[in-house]
């Protein structure tokens, strides 16, 4: 296993930190892909990757991890395609697992490689390759999707993952790992950018603590990439974002309505939700 | 000021670790109040304090601290008036403040002694003196509400709070105190609970990150003292969350109508202004 060949398309936060993980934690032989020639160089530089990639490594890879957006994933893909063996393990990354997967397999069909679809659940509000790092994935959980992909692939990439810091892993279908993420990832990060549309924002500094610091965190949000990641998963976020706006009216209606037991029991509930899952 | 007589009225979490910290940081004398033997029995095992408190011990205070809710804070100096003298500070530590400030305002024009209203913005998700601890409020902001006091007393306060371990103060008015606190940490507080009652809650290990941990974080609430707090800040609570309701649902609409310009507009908005506080 230390001496695989792995190739990672895209140097932003998630494949940045992905190749310094495999730098840091294993004998494996990273080449890298990316748009970018000066975060190429930057990759070269500090010794994240050990070449800029090219068909050849493609060709030769045992894994190759897609860490760019979802659509631009299946063009790359689609761009390199006879350069896929039978062999190649192909991955991803994305955040968003139905439209990906249905893509990503189509082509593993078409090209003749295995594709098990993945989600790192890790990242900071942080972008780019600057921000990446090796520990990134600290006992963090991987969730794969393996869409039909050999379960000796899924183990291979679980073990993989293990060595590179992940805690724990799950398996689930595209469909329930849309549904969850829509409710875990992307709805905090919607609310974040509407929390901090209020006036009263600017003014907060010297009367905010541990609240508005958590809740606003990842309104440094890349719009480009969340945006097609929400848009990718409309129908589950769309129902997510529809269950919050009513159960956050039902408690505005109880403040409004100067109602104690009503608010008070509205909390609780939350309380005991919270309670009940041991947190 | 190390022999500065202090008295604590209600060892919660905030008065358990105002306790503390006096008890950690400084010389003073710390007399305790509270309506549990158990907690008080805690609180001096553990040294938090020196003593239960008693009139005498209300007469002889520089600062009385009231730790406990707002009405409860009024009820127990209108039961202890007496004791009270021209020379005592009577300060509080309630997440709101213009009833809070109105009612002991009225009680210190009437007892004779000195009231400035405080809100040490410091806490956690857990509760009462078991949670407590002596650095707390190490960097935290100490709000005044002076309503009158003048400024020597606001000046003792202040720098009492520096030698607890607070790391700045600013002052202000009850009502924008009151307007300020229902965006930063009330609206935070349904948010979670609300966050917290989708359906897809119960499942999310292995599928989340720091996005669900953060916004669900203070869902373990205290529901009758936040209750007490919403409801005697519901003008500008409702207001507060009316302009959330608005923001989100606008997010929402964007995702259902599948608007790519549309949701990118609204998401790179909360973006620039998070970037224009540099956080």
């Amino acid at each position: 296993m230390s001496e695989m060949n792995i190739v990672i398309v895209g140097l932003g936060l998630i494949g940045g930190s992905l190749a310094k993980a495999f730098t840091k934690y294993t004998n494996c032989h990273v080449a890298g892909f990316d748009s970018s020639p000066a975060t190429l160089e930057a990759a070269l530089a500090c010794g994240a990757v050990t070449k800029a990639g090219d068909e050849d490594d493609l060709a030769q890879a045992d894994i190759v991890y897609l860490c760019l957006y979802p659509q631009a994933d299946i063009d790359f893909v689609r761009a390199h395609l006879s350069s896929f063996t039978a062999n190649t393990v192909v991955t991803d990354v994305c955040g968003i697992k139905a439209e990906v997967c249905r893509g990503l397999c189509r082509l593993a069909e078409k090209g003749g490689f295995i594709y098990c679809g993945a989600h790192p659940m890790a990242g900071t509000e942080k972008h780019g390759f600057s921000a990446s790092n090796a520990d990134m994935f600290k006992g963090a959980s991987y969730i794969l999707v393996p869409c039909g992909a050999p379960e000796k692939v899924c183990e291979l990439l679980r073990q993989t993952a293990y060595r590179l810091g992940f805690g724990r892993s799950v398996s689930t279908t595209p469909e329930r790992h849309d549904q969850l993420i829509a409710f875990t990832s992307q709805l905090p990060h919607a609310l974040a950018c509407a929390y901090v549309m209020s006036p009263r924002c600017p003014e907060h500094r010297g009367f905010s603590a541990g609240s508005y610091r958590d809740v606003s965190r990842v309104a440094n949000i890349n719009e480009v990439m969340w945006s097609e990641l929400f848009l990718d998963n409309r129908t589950a976020l769309t129902e997510e974002m529809d269950t919050l706006l009513k159960n956050l009216t039902d408690i505005r209606n109880a403040v409004a309505d100067n109602d104690q037991p009503r608010l008070e029991a509205l909390l609780r509930k939350g309380r005991l939700i919270k309670e009940a899952l041991g947190e």
